[in-house]
């Protein structure tokens, strides 16, 4: 009987296992985890804390450790193989594809990769030397070389009696690659025309030869647009002379295209992409330090910029009391600009043609609610304080700050890319020094000339 | 000769289209709309300022116009529809699949909606009321129900021989479903099992009947996940009673997974998902302007907290130029515990088993960077202005600052969500009212007891 999932499935799993390793009941934890899939229990290990995590992996069957470890994120995977054997960890890569074998080995510490490698037998070492040539984050990272090939001169009858003689086809096969004796790509045939064509017709009357491949340098991310754009399932990927070298699936695009969607978010916050939710304590607060470091060199930086005019805020100390709100609204509009602006160059629709037309949209807009939120500020300053200079002269560092945050927004960013530094790491940091600073400099610079 | 992509492909092509609206020469982008695929044309489209789209949106050929608006983006497609006569978009829908046929027409402003429906064929129109009777966001609303279903009894060859009748197989077709007379689903038959076994065999034989099912009613995100973590190409869909309704495919789940990925970087500047980065000014401005009101709330909430201090602020003019940066570091340390959070509770990895851990963890790593910072700032401070009950007083700011950042970050989205609140969209506004006013009340408070 098919089962049917439950919304709370995996909830009601984490709870099971979490009670029952808590009430020290191991056989029964092993045993609910020799039965659910490979991906549930990576699931069940991503969602526990340190410690549970090591007892949960230690009743894992060594048999499946492999698939499970191929299913975890690299930081959770890295903390895990940490504490592994060589000799488990060769043993446990032995069914890898070579793109996760690739990237599980490129991982391990320079003495440990060497004790692995010295662990497995000739053809894995063959096979993990082959995986490591490619460069990082390239579609030959991501490629496995299990391509199903054809000759074009054959009829569709030999290749049905080729693949029932092989018993099996390779997970997420859509296409049969059609290459001449050299191995040069010629077309796909996509097993849909396979199955649906008359078996006496030949593979070059039905292959597509318009079939687009990728090269094997292309960057990851370009390769997952073109899987967005085209909805394709698998890719063939070539060298410089068209050799076809292997495919790409769509399983692994989709983890390049959550991490790069996600890899945005977590920068703009200086966390790294594969953060692990359920690190030790010291290791995350070692890596965010850094961040609170930047942000701290930038709020002494608005500090002495604010200690040019500690004389004013003597005379009139309500200017300490209002000082925060122009930066602040300043903050949030230009990383709101900041935030559109990084997704835009990730999606690729940001780029030369269009970057001159942005920065003026966004000025505009900076404009506009600089004007809306300026005007407000002024009403409410000049009710609360019944000082109508005072409200004149917010409103006018409120307009200049905004404006001034939605050309930082959206120049930042495309000066970093530019400068092939990340916008999405550093552009926040950046943005907020020119928001505070300008924001500081208008609102008690002005109250200095008009008030003082 | 097979097409190599070149990495700057999509630019290039932007640059001619541009330069060819720009100098007139109307007929060759019309011509060079005609020769790209439609997921080409709508990154063109994207990628355009909204007066340069609405002049490319009449170049193309009506014929492609339904394929173009399926890859287009949910406010970019919304934006060129308000701008068609109905006849013209009840043309376009005609070969959508029926989950976008249904975006499309959920996405109607109802007048507009009415005359579309006015527009169809009855076989259309029978169409669009099945396609908008699902849940949004729900398995129902991404199903297709261009499923192939096949009898349990028959053997693989009249399997194939039906196939080759039929001619085609829809896109994404990994499996065929075994349904019995009553379409209810018996088990699914994977396509590379149908041709790599002897065609004697029956179907009941191969058939894989562990096959997971998604009912209906499940929401989009989570029938994502199950496809990311099984790595499915494809996915039936049951309505409760187990018969089969339709079938989800991958291409849709990779907008899902991107949608959800881009929810939380987008919520957290307070804007729309798919919000249009070439949308025009007065809209976006808008738009953002609710979330900049917002803001001006908690900043003037914060000033209301130091006016408290004005006495202090009166005497020593020095605290209104430090005041910044306790804030400062707190809402830094506070949005990385909040986006962590955020994106573990989006990818099932934060729950009701490990949050009480959660919360103890980040609790520690702000004490840990507490420390950290703080004696770090005491020492910055005592130096730059030599005065070292100055030192003491913002480092046990920066300090229970940094707590309760931890403890806020961690605890905010967690019952935010408990409150079926967005945590992406209304968690930053709320952290920030906390570490604002904590860092006030701590730095110029002890500041008030200990200095004046």
């Amino acid at each position: 009987m098919p089962e049917v999932f439950e919304q709370d499935y995996t909830l009601e799993l984490l709870q099971q296992v979490t009670n029952a390793l808590n009430s020290g009941q191991f056989v029964q934890v092993r045993r609910t985890l020799a039965e659910i899939p490979p991906c549930d229990t990576a699931l069940l290990l991503e969602s526990s804390p340190h410690k549970v995590r090591t007892q949960l992996w230690q009743l894992v069957d060594p048999d499946i450790q492999g698939d499970v470890l191929e299913e975890l994120s690299e930081d959770v995977r890295l903390s895990i193989i940490a504490k592994m054997e060589p000799e488990l960890i060769a043993a446990a890569t032995e069914d890898m594809d070579d793109d996760d074998l690739g990237e599980v080995l490129r991982s391990l510490p320079d003495p440990v990769y060497q004790d692995v490698i010295g662990a497995m037998d000739s053809q894995d070492r063959a096979r993990a030397t082959q995986a490591l040539s490619y460069v990082e984050h390239s579609a030959g990272a991501l490629m496995n070389t299990d391509t199903v090939t054809i000759r074009p001169d054959v009829s569709l009858d030999v290749v049905l009696r080729y693949l029932r003689l092989k018993g099996e086809l390779p997970d997420g096969t859509d296409d049969l690659y059609v290459v001449d004796k050299d191995n040069c790509f010629l077309g796909a045939l996509p097993i849909s025309v396979l199955l649906t064509s008359q078996p006496d017709k030949l593979v070059k009357e039905l292959m597509n030869e318009e079939r687009e491949t990728i090269p094997i340098s292309m960057d990851e991310s370009d390769v997952a647009q073109l899987f967005e754009r085209h909805n394709w399932i698998s890719a063939p990927v070539v060298d410089d002379n068209a050799h076809l070298l292997g495919r790409i699936t769509i399983d692994d695009i989709v983890d390049v295209i959550r991490e790069d969607a996600e890899h945005s978010l977590m920068s703009m916050a200086g966390l790294d992409d594969e953060e692990d939710t359920f690190a030790p304590v010291w290791k995350s607060s070692r890596r965010r330090s850094i961040w609170l470091g930047i942000n701290l060199l930038t709020a002494l930086m608005a500090a002495f910029v604010a200690s040019f005019f500690e004389g004013t805020l003597d005379i009139l100390p309500i200017l300490a009391v209002l000082n925060g709100i122009v930066p602040s609204m300043g903050g949030v509009a230009g990383s709101q600009t900041l935030t559109l602006v990084i997704r835009g160059i990730a999606l690729g629709h940001v780029n030369a043609t269009n970057q001159r037309f942005l920065l003026g949209k966004e000025l505009a807009i900076g404009a506009l609610n600089g004007l809306l939120w300026s005007l407000l500020i002024a009403g409410v300053i000049a009710l609360w304080q019944w000082d109508f200079v005072l409200g004149g002269v917010i409103a006018f560092a409120m307009f200049m700050n905004l404006v001034a945050a939605g050309i930082a927004g959206a120049s930042i960013p495309l000066m970093l890319k530019k400068m092939n530094i990340d916008p999405a790491l550093a552009g926040s940091v950046v943005l907020t020094t020119v928001t505070d600073i300008v924001g500081i400099f208008a609102f008690l610079g002005t109250a200095t000339w008009l008030l003082v």
